[in-house]
């Protein structure tokens, strides 16, 4: 397969900046594609060329299948980077390119097919010896049918969507009593999300774990894993902090689940980089949850421990070479990423667009920042509201929770709300230091997750603490220079201390 | 020993901000100091504490030895860490400190004191069995023994100064015609520079590299190097461009390097971070040029590829802390570091202080900035004008390169002029690329390296290709969708083409 000569990106944000800077690392001339939301957008500027493709919503332009392609070919891409979200597990859009002779850098349209569906995947997962979570493999006709069901795998259990995911259609069902008004909601929401009301049953687990494989295949039957992200701090089934390794994996846990994960990359053969994963429940039982066919977000933690690039191996991967290693790369150290989004968490986590007035990023050692925005620039209000991903290494996990919150602490964004504090809290929750913290976290300890957000608690703790700094101060010296605001009579308060001393 | 309950940086820019960094990861607070010119500093923004010391220059504030430790006392700060420069070298500073009962996070006085000057220094290791380059170990009284000395060892021979380095009193000398005025000043130049004439001879060497090696050694007695950094990229001796592992060090020299520098820091009793520098010849000779009793600008490389925090390792060991290593931890990749100065290489150099009006530092995967400034503050015109060092790893040389390249294409800076685009030129040169550059590498390449630097050729050359490209697709189809500039016409374009399409 020739060598890649030029990459169009169909994605916007973050990742379209993340995988723009590995082609420009690679020598690899990139196209943008952007919406009218986006016209002044950072990837838009970071990229060799760019077009114009449609307006806001996405289905109008970073989802139009064939304004897309169109772009590629006049712009001369010969292949196709489709980020996250989006296009990038849309298996219709992979047999498209195929079609138009250009490469998309992903797994084949059969993989995806294997995997995108959920009951499909649990069918296929099952058959390759892969542990799923008890449950039905198909959608379930009636409610009587999937109730005998439900008794018979026990409470509580959990109903789920077939057409999609994302938490829409998602019900837990605690007794026979509340299964009549779960079953009908989660119906018509699943039918509002997918167009489609099908809905299937699983066992409920306690406490679990999402803990995820990250696999990568190339087109010589090579599949291999490279380690875990424990991404159990989610909110509303939307991660929101990410680590590597787990904290509650045993080195033998860890090789069990990565042969798993890499048997069931290799029963849809799959190729490129791909997801596989796991609930882990209380007593350290494993299940397939289901498998994302595409680059994922919290890539960059494995990149830290790995010091793989991830981006630059799927397009290695896409140009037909084989993977430079064959057996997992062992990991060093720890990383943790935390997802900044423009939204208010006082305010049930609004999205808060609008424009960034200021914004400085943190640095200094072993901090990467991946983000899509810059200052000046106006956050949309059309799309997913994450603006950047923080992400650190040290070689602890405890001090890379110390450095996670130095560089938190660094952060400085005006004009729009984010959430930092509220990062900042999870960080410092004891729950989340002793590194037990299940699915249920977040939701379980809001309200004190919320109390390092209330600015007007926090400004009356600081001022407390300013006052009882100064007093203590004040007795200790009285003639020694006071501690200076910058810009606010330090030099007098200097010189005047040192007419004291003469004296 | 206790441990360090408050630490006063007693130095500014991203030195300051760096040691501020580790400090807050440890959890303990700082104390900064600021001059006048330093009043909206970030490294007084960042601290807990900050106190002003005086006027520039720094002879009145950052150096005034009393007025800092006097605000350590009165602060609450038990220890200092003096960063580069200033009072970072200086052995009256430590043993005042000393008598204050403040921990100097440093090495011990007698060790700066057997180092710190150079022919004393050269007198040491000679008798430590340390290689050093042939010359005299002490000052020269007449310019007649001078000639006879260099006449003996050959020439071309350098005249340095005894009394201080950064280039001040430094004379090549070709042959004995040549003598006498470079005698002349170089005693004058050294006169002036450090109210000292007296004048060293050395060997000149062919084509030198500059490498030095990280050397760690704690009260116990344990002493390890952490490998080298390459610093032949140097402008009028000053270092422009570092890296590690050196392109040209074999395993072998690399570790007798390495065990020379751990018996040079041991024959000086030497305790916490410093650097053993050395010059190697086209033969891979290596000889002793001084010793640096400090932590390094340069020192981030290091951290990439050992992983390593060297600042909280100088703090760990100033509590009194055993080393966590007995030998040289493996490196990991490659890494390159590029200072960033506010100067204009176009007007040879010339500083360019002034406000930062925007700034824009790059992201992503394994870069990270190291700075102490920010978009708004004005770069004083008292201090070096290095206002970043950019650094990032890789897992070889080659890669290495292209993300130095790469996050430097990121960096925005308005307002003030930089050394980028030299920098880029450096980087882009094949000498660089070849790995086998030596310490006249950028003086000899001058001329080129600033080819790159001219605004006005770039500017033809990008509208040179820009026409270019825009014929070539106006060739290739008229009906498409034009490459639309973010913000002009890309959407009215977009329409058009579906117009046309349309027809």
């Amino acid at each position: 397969m020739p060598k890649i000569r030029k990459i169009l990106i169909a994605n916007r944000g973050e990742i379209a900046i993340r995988v723009m800077r590995t082609c420009k690392e690679l020598g690899i001339p990139t196209v943008a594609v952007y919406s009218e939301a986006d016209r002044s957008a950072l990837h838009v500027r970071m990229a060799d060329q760019a077009y114009f493709v449609g307006p806001p919503p996405s289905r109008e332009s970073y989802l139009v299948q064939e304004r897309i392609l169109e772009v590629a070919r006049h712009a001369g891409a010969d292949a196709i980077h489709p980020g996250y979200g989006f296009l990038s597990e849309n298996a219709s859009f992979v047999r498209a390119c195929e079609k138009a002779g250009i490469t998309f850098i992903g797994p084949p349209a059969s993989a995806m097919d294997a995997m995108g569906e959920k009951t499909r995947a649990r069918q296929n997962m099952i058959q390759a010896g892969v542990p799923v979570v008890p449950g039905t493999t198909e959608p379930i006709a009636t409610q009587e049918e999937a109730l005998a069901y439900a008794q018979k795998i026990g409470f509580p259990v959990m109903l789920k969507a077939a057409g999609g995911g994302g938490g829409k259609g998602m019900r837990k069902v605690e007794k026979t009593e509340e299964f009549d008004s779960a079953w009908r909601s989660a119906k018509s929401e699943a039918l509002n999300a997918f167009g489609n009301d099908a809905v299937y049953i699983e066992k409920y687990l306690d406490k679990p774990h999402h803990v995820e494989i990250q696999v990568f295949a190339d087109q010589y039957g090579t599949t291999v894993h490279l380690g875990e992200r424990e991404c159990s701090a989610q909110r509303r089934h939307q991660k929101v902090v990410e680590e590597t390794p787990s904290p509650i994996l045993t080195p033998e846990l860890r090789a069990q689940m990565g042969e798993v994960a890499v048997k069931a990359a290799k029963a849809v053969n799959y190729v490129g980089a791909g997801t596989v994963e796991f609930l882990v429940d209380a007593h350290r039982n494993f299940y397939f949850l289901e498998m994302n066919t595409r680059l994922q977000v919290e890539h960059p933690v494995t990149e830290w421990v790995t010091g793989l690039d991830l981006v630059a191996l799927q397009i290695k991967v896409a140009e037909g070479e084989k993977l430079p290693f064959t057996s997992t790369v062992p990991p060093r150290g720890h990383s943790i990423e935390v997802r900044i989004y423009a939204e208010d968490p006082a305010r049930n986590f609004m999205p808060s667009p609008g424009k960034i007035q200021y914004l400085r990023v943190p640095g200094g050692p072993n901090v990467r920042d991946d983000s899509g925005v810059f200052a000046g620039f106006t956050v949309p209000n059309f799309y997913d509201p994450m603006i950047s991903k923080l992400s650190v290494w040290a070689p602890t996990r405890a001090e890379a929770i110390a450095r996670a919150q130095r560089a938190l602490s660094e952060y400085v964004v005006k004009g729009i709300t984010t959430n930092t504090r509220y990062l900042k809290a999870i960080l410092a929750h004891p729950e989340f230091a002793g590194g037990d913290y299940d699915t249920s976290f977040l939701t379980r300890e809001h309200t004190v997750l919320l109390g390092g957000e209330d600015p007007k608690l926090n400004e009356v703790a600081l001022l407390a603490s300013a006052v009882f700094a100064h007093q203590r101060d004040q007795k200790r010296a009285k003639t020694l220079p006071q501690k200076a605001s910058p810009g606010t009579g330090g030099l007098s308060a200097w010189r005047m201390s040192l007419r004291t001393r003469r004296r």
